[in-house]
C-alpha cells in the first residue's frame, strides 16, 4: 500500500495534481445540465457532482466551478431559476464529453456537441433528446463556498421523464437497462453493470438478497 | 418516455417515494465513513454522497443527514474534526451495506459489520481494512442546509492511500483493476467496467481515445 501524503501531491506538477486529486473520490455520477440564456441562447454543460439531498422536499444538489466552462450555466440558472439534468449513456458519451471544452457564451453546446435540444411542456431550460432519463430543476438558491470558489447549487425537482419500464410499483428504478454510465477522475467512463440488491439493513439480522 | 411531476411523485406512499427520490440522479459514489468517538468507540457508516471539490485546496465534502444512522459519525467529526474514507469493493459489499443499520452510539460497527479497524500513521479515525483504497480526511466546516435539515462536510484531503500499481506516474488513477462498487437508489449495487479514456475536449477539436 502506497501512501502519498498532502505535501507530496500538492507538489505533483498542475495537470498531473489535478488528475490524482480529481480521482481521489473514485466513480462519480455524470450528467449534463440544460440552461437558457435571457437572450434564448442555449447552453450545455457536464458535471460530475450532483447529489440527492433529500425526498421531502425532493431536493438535488450540484457543484459548479466558476473559474471553468460552466460559468455560463451558473450565470444562466441564476438569470431563469431553471436547468434540466440530463442522464448521459454509453451510446453517446463522446458527445457529452464535448461538453466540457470552453466554448464562448454565444455558442450553442448542443449543436457544437451534435445533441439535440427538446423542450417538453413549456420548461423553461432545454432537455436532451438523446438522454432516456431527465429531470425537470428550479433553483432554490446557491451556497457559496470562498474556500476553492465553488458554488453548490440547491435545486427542488419538479419533473422527471423516464422510460415507463424500468419503474416498478414499488418505487424502485431499474438501471440495469439504461447503460448510463459514471466516470473517474477528469475523462474516464466506465459503465456499471448490477450486482446485487440487498435488503434494508437492520441491527442483528442477516441481509437478504432481493431478485 | 412517461412524465412524473413532483404532485405526483409527492403523493407516492412513504417507502415509494423515498426509493424513487433516492433513485433519481442515477448511480452514486458510495463510501465507507470511519469515526472515533471522545470516549474511543470506533464508528463506521455508509454515505452515498461524496463528492469531489477541487484541487487546490484538497478539498471534498459529503452529506450526513443526522436523522439517520449516520448521527453518530456528525458528532465524532465534530468532537474530533478527523474521519476516514474508505472505498468499497465487491468483495465486501454486503459488509458495507451492513453499515447502514441504526446501531446504538455505544455500538462498534466495526464488529457487527465484520470488518477490521486499521490504525495508520497515529490518525485519530479508524480506517478500514478491507479497503484498498483510503482517504484520511480532516474537518474544515460544516454548512447546515435547514431546508432538508442536512449537513454538508467539508473536508481537507491530508492522506491517501492506495495500491501502488494503480497509480500511473502521469497521476492517472486506474479504477478497472480494483472492483469498486456504485449504488443506485438505496439497495441496489453495481460494478463498473471500463469504456474508454477521451482526451481532453476543446472546442471544434475531435476527441481521441487514450489507451
Amino acid at each position: 500500500m502506497l501512501r502519498v501524503n498532502e505535501s507530496e501531491f500538492m507538489q505533483f506538477e498542475p495537470r498531473k495534481k489535478a488528475r490524482f486529486i480529481n480521482s481521489l473520490t473514485g466513480f462519480k455520477s455524470v450528467h449534463l445540465i440544460g440552461t437558457q440564456s435571457q437572450s434564448a441562447v442555449s447552453n450545455l454543460s457536464i458535471i460530475s457532482s450532483a447529489i440527492h439531498l433529500s425526498s421531502n422536499p425532493p431536493m438535488m444538489a450540484f457543484v459548479i466551478r466558476p473559474d471553468v466552462v460552466q460559468r455560463d450555466t451558473l450565470e444562466n440558472i441564476r438569470e431563469t431559476g431553471y436547468c434540466t439534468l440530463n442522464h448521459i449513456h454509453a451510446e453517446f458519451l463522446e458527445k457529452a464529453h464535448q461538453a466540457s471544452a470552453r466554448y464562448d457564451k454565444e455558442i450553442n453546446e448542443f449543436q457544437e456537441c451534435e445533441l439535440s435540444e427538446e423542450h417538453l411542456n413549456q420548461f423553461p431550460a432545454p432537455f436532451v433528446n438523446e438522454s432516456q432519463f431527465k429531470l425537470a430543476l428550479k433553483f432554490i438558491r446557491e451556497i457559496d463556498i470562498p474556500e476553492n470558489k465553488t458554488h453548490l447549487m440547491l435545486m427542488k425537482i419538479q419533473d422527471v421523464y423516464l422510460p415507463k419500464e424500468i419503474l416498478d410499483s414499488d418505487g424502485f428504478i431499474d438501471y440495469n437497462h439504461l447503460e448510463n454510465i459514471v466516470v473517474a477522475g477528469l475523462d474516464t467512463y466506465y459503465q456499471p453493470t448490477r450486482i446485487k440488491r440487498l435488503s434494508y439493513a437492520k441491527p442483528f439480522k442477516d441481509l437478504k438478497t432481493i431478485e
